[in-house]
């Protein structure tokens, strides 16, 4: 099966799932932990639980589906919670939960977010053990999102921060789950320790490639491709792995840190990042980190599994939005 | 040993375990995590895990000791939203997290001890089956503390809320906490499901008794005593116990919703309760919970525990502040 069809269908299964255990639970503080939940997603966490598992113990995946949906949960909780932070007004086509309720509801909503996620954990159908080493994992992973989008937030009042920073800031926000969405997979499936830190590593790997991507989206893609307001990290002087490295090579960025750049501006800036040879370097960190990747799954032997989540490290890359 | 000194003790060995865990660990994300956590407090739920795993197997409290930190740790992630949602500047004598410090570092402190807690569960010597099942009563009874949370919220814009809305609502805030503590301490010293059953009761029995205590304490104890404002209940015209049985009673409070009551005022409004005989009502609910609270303990044979257990319950309607 290619990733594209392989990935839809996984999503399909996550949609129909997450929208029967939530779709239709009473009360308003249940809709508006169910509401950006429900309203879609790429679903590649739980794509990857599955893949994990699947790849230890071929056909098991039906077994461990809620851990699988677990992670999607856990991703669901720290964006609501983010977008209290950040106060972002609009996420997944839909309006965030603070913006639609309040703060205190979106708080609540993540925290019963974050409390379903650990209970689904709990739900698969496999050894004890290993849903207790998941249920660490998946706190531990949480422990270091939050540590991540700390750190993500004081970058702001930053203007020194150093690339292996950003690497490891980035690494705990976005890596360290998609490690755990491995991991987890892996451990309930009865993988070994090995087996199941190399899928974590191939995880962390895998979301910082994926991260740096994310930022060289922001910078190049046009907004009627991503849905995004382009170069917005530029124009907020955000500390992405593209600042850090113009700011080391000399590239002064800062008359771009305004509001509205103009389609003129958003060029003029990409043409001296080119010239100066740092997007290429971002780009080269990126493939770095899915070579490194990639590498952790040699101690599986070649299957669907195998070459579908080696995949999914190369599509972290190329995507465009 | 008196239960006065039993919880001191107890408590003295839950500040050095947590002062060890949380006291030390660099960053600001995690002394804001800690702030509350070792500011001290009753430690009230980690006796009752404790109590309860000795109860049902004698001498295994030390195996399980990390899940009894894992009660404090939920109680304080709670608290330290809770305290966002209502602006609370002070608790347990310091400043609170996001007064301290700011909303989302406050939001995330919260979040990093709700993973902190689910970790401690799987930190305890048990039974992995006994560990799973545990994850499983902590993360529905995070829900139900959400929920209760937000129905006491919602209470705020009511004036029709029936006693048994606001038993509801105590039991899932307050009640349901004190259930996971015993439950937990009961399941993981290898309680059958009879045991843990009855344990889950008293606790949420106990619970509901201890809320409705907390409503006579603000309207009754001067803040000399209880380093509250006296009567803020009533001056802020809250759906408590008393409030809702004075409107069924035709008691009109409505002269006593204005800020900074007076200890004349105060009086006169304790005065109209005690003569339309509110208060011994009030009383009376709190002691029939104790009542079945103390009764789920029938089926465990008599012992130091259980006498504890029981005396814990009677402290929580006797205390006063």
């Amino acid at each position: 099966m290619k990733l594209e069809e392989y990935l839809e269908k996984t999503a399909e299964d996550v949609d129909l799932e997450l929208d029967r255990l939530f779709g239709a639970a009473p009360g308003e503080l249940s809709k508006a932990s169910a509401h950006l939940l429900i309203a879609g997603g790429k679903r590649l966490r739980p794509a990857v639980t599955i893949l994990a598992a699947d790849l230890v113990n071929k056909g098991c995946s039906r077994e461990i589906f809620p851990a699988a949906l677990a992670l999607e949960v856990t991703h669901t909780f720290t964006l609501v919670h983010d977008d209290i932070m950040d106060d972002d007004s609009n996420r997944r086509g839909v309006p965030t939960v603070h913006c639609k309720w309040d703060t205190p509801t979106a708080i609540l909503a993540g925290d019963v977010l974050y409390a379903e996620a650990f209970e689904l954990i709990t739900r698969s159908i496999a050894d004890n053990l290993a849903k207790v080493l998941s249920v660490e994992i998946l706190a531990r992973t949480c422990v270091e999102i939050c540590q991540g989008q700390h750190e993500d937030m004081s970058f702001e009042k930053r203007n020194d921060v150093l690339d292996y920073e950003y690497i490891d800031m980035v690494g705990k926000k976005t890596g360290k789950l998609y490690a755990a969405a491995a991991a987890i997979g892996g451990t309930l499936a009865g993988g070994n320790v090995k087996q199941t830190q190399a899928l974590h590593d191939w995880g962390y790997f895998s979301g910082i490639a994926f991260q740096i991507q994310d930022d060289l989206i922001d910078l190049i893609t046009p907004s009627e491709k991503s849905g995004k307001d382009q170069a917005s990290d530029l124009s907020e002087g955000k500390q992405t792995l593209v600042a850090i490295k113009a700011r080391e090579a000399g590239v002064d960025l800062s008359k771009f840190r305004k509001q509205n750049l103009s389609s003129e501006e958003i060029k003029e800036a990409i043409d001296m990042l080119e010239k100066a040879g740092i997007i290429d370097e971002v780009r080269k960190t990126a493939e770095d980190y899915v070579n490194r990747a990639k590498e952790m799954l040699s101690i599986f032997p070649d299957c669907d599994e195998k070459r579908l989540l080696t995949e999914i490290t190369d599509y972290f890359i190329t995507r465009g939005f």
